[in-house]
């Protein structure tokens, strides 16, 4: 049987479980390989997919034997075909998280079965990556690096923060991606201190700050990178390196087991000592998605395990002033971590 | 009081609630202009925008006098502040089609009051465009009408889908789209049997059918549009105007007042006595989403309204041969519908 789904069926059996009705398509793929619409059914025995017309051709040629899955199509199945599917009354776990609240009471009335949260039981299967996902993360990263290297060659005064920003998307997807991991950030001059500030049509000019922050999207999987640039000179270079500080920091101190709840406090207290105000947090998990649990804070106790990706990425901003922000991906490993994107973080003056 | 807000406020008043908990950021954008992430409530009387540090100096900026708009930090409030946003227990509304069961749970146990579910009552607003948002989805379709006359001009043997739906959506950003409504979906071949497909590296050649669904994005809003082309020789006429047909009944059934249901039941019977296999939805309602309520299905009675906008897309497809779409964003006026996309539909051969 396939690795993922394997997994997920020893947890179910572990929480006393009679399977699991997956909805998230993050979920489904990440299981699955699918990206068709649908509902997939892991069930202690047997596994379901329920899709529709639009979806069963291509459905069929992409699961492999080893899924171990049957294929419904959504209009072949009646009423009580739902209600056969698991014992009535059984304990069923959902996604709590990606259910709407309508929906939950239509799995419920549908299912006929007594629906358990199970906090997050496939997210956490994936935020430790196998070998394969590791690779198409690094290619991201690759991608990100090449249209950072290429961006900087070619920024010129009088492009908009817009300009740049269509500028580094397409060349991330002429390189390869399948697309962005999120809409890419270029936050110029004052633009630079919202820390989620989107490209606006200001213009780029000499002495400005320019903080980019982007990703790339390869067979799905992201990658996250910021880096802070200025134009003609550079007025921060107390800020800049206070940040950089911060990252190496944090970052020195992380490996597999590493309680991420003891690095963030530190990185709190030298925000404090240095009077800088903690804006968002210090970095999060990436993988299928650009924000994936744990994410680094310091609200309870969470550890980090070998082939975790994480971003990590600390940043000081003085609201209507400027903002600075150093970000890169990292995979955990038994020693420490291995940094993925590898972009220059001199303070780099164009 | 903004337009919006009040509307929504009689609406409260309707439904005899205290008020609203508006989660849904696309609903928060439609009310306020806010992209922030945050919560917006809407009372009976106070309105508050709970946001966090890193977006409240662009709410500031964002906010009018006349949105009558309280900006909270959420890390200046403390548990008891929400329990007095509205009285304990008293009636207040909240996004059953967006809140996951976890975000229900979580929501009643921090304002503690009773939440009703509103049945997508600010989404039946959104439904009807008002002018500013018809200038943008109008902009929206001549973006996408360019890009698809760039793009039969550039058609070349040789190319694959992803290129090709990557050339177009950097034309639609060059030509000032926020970006895409949607993955742009190029499927040559056999693959435009399928009606999702998605790009892949199949090289377009001689003989293809090829299917686009493309749209762009402008100032948030949406355009849908799909065009079916031949690359040196038809096959299918007979296929096409079926279908192109399709779209010209369907659509000069419509204006203002129209029974969806009505009309979508005679598509359906032209399907049947003509032997076609309906694989998707006739159309959508379309704005600030791709895909809004209602949907052109006949499943139960539902009306036009004037100035709703809505894609209108029959298809033809014969799984694992060929697919035929051909799909034009309108706007529903009291005579009739306005066509909004307006490339050619003749058969094209290129």
């Amino acid at each position: 049987m396939n690795e993922r789904i394997k997994k997920l069926k020893e947890k179910i059996k572990e929480h006393e479980l009679s399977g699991i009705i997956v909805s998230n398509p993050i979920n489904i793929r990440y299981l699955t390989g699918l990206t068709a619409e649908g509902t997939l059914i892991i069930g202690r025995y047997e596994n379901n997919f329920i899709t529709d017309s639009r979806y069963i051709e291509e459905v069929m040629n992409i699961i492999k034997v080893e899924d171990e899955l049957i294929v419904q199509n959504l209009k072949n199945l009646k009423d009580e075909d739902y209600e056969h599917i698991f014992l009535r009354d059984s304990h069923v776990g959902f996604e709590e998280n990606y259910i709407t609240y309508a929906g939950y009471k239509e799995l419920k009335a549908k299912y006929k079965v007594d629906l358990v949260e199970t906090e997050s039981m496939i997210e956490s299967l994936r935020s430790v990556k196998d070998e394969d996902e590791i690779e198409c993360i690094k290619k991201a990263c690759e991608i990100t690096d090449n249209a950072f290297n290429y961006i900087v060659n070619n920024l010129k005064f009088g492009m908009t923060e817009k300009q740049l920003a269509n500028k580094i998307e397409r060349y991330m997807i002429s390189e390869g991606a399948d697309g962005v991991a999120f809409e890419t950030i270029v936050a110029s001059g004052e633009n630079s201190s919202k820390p989620h500030s989107e490209p606006t049509d200001r213009v780029i000019k000499q002495g400005d700050i320019v903080l980019i922050d982007m990703g790339a999207k390869y067979h799905g999987y992201c990658s996250d990178m910021s880096r802070t640039v200025f134009v003609g000179s550079c007025k921060y270079e107390k800020e800049y390196n206070f940040v950089l500080d911060q990252q190496k920091k944090i970052t020195s101190s992380f490996k597999a087991g590493s309680n991420i709840k003891t690095v963030i406090d530190l990185a709190e207290k030298d925000y404090e000592v240095d009077g800088y105000e903690i804006m968002h947090a210090f970095g999060h998990n990436l993988g299928l998605e650009v924000h994936e649990e744990p994410a680094l804070r310091n609200k309870e106790d969470s550890y980090l395990e070998k082939n975790m990706v994480i971003a990590v990425e600390p940043g000081v901003y003085d609201i209507g002033n400027y903002g600075i922000r150093i970000e890169d991906t990292y995979l955990v490993t038994n020693t420490g971590v291995e940094q993925l994107t590898k972009s220059d973080k001199s303070i780099i003056v164009v």
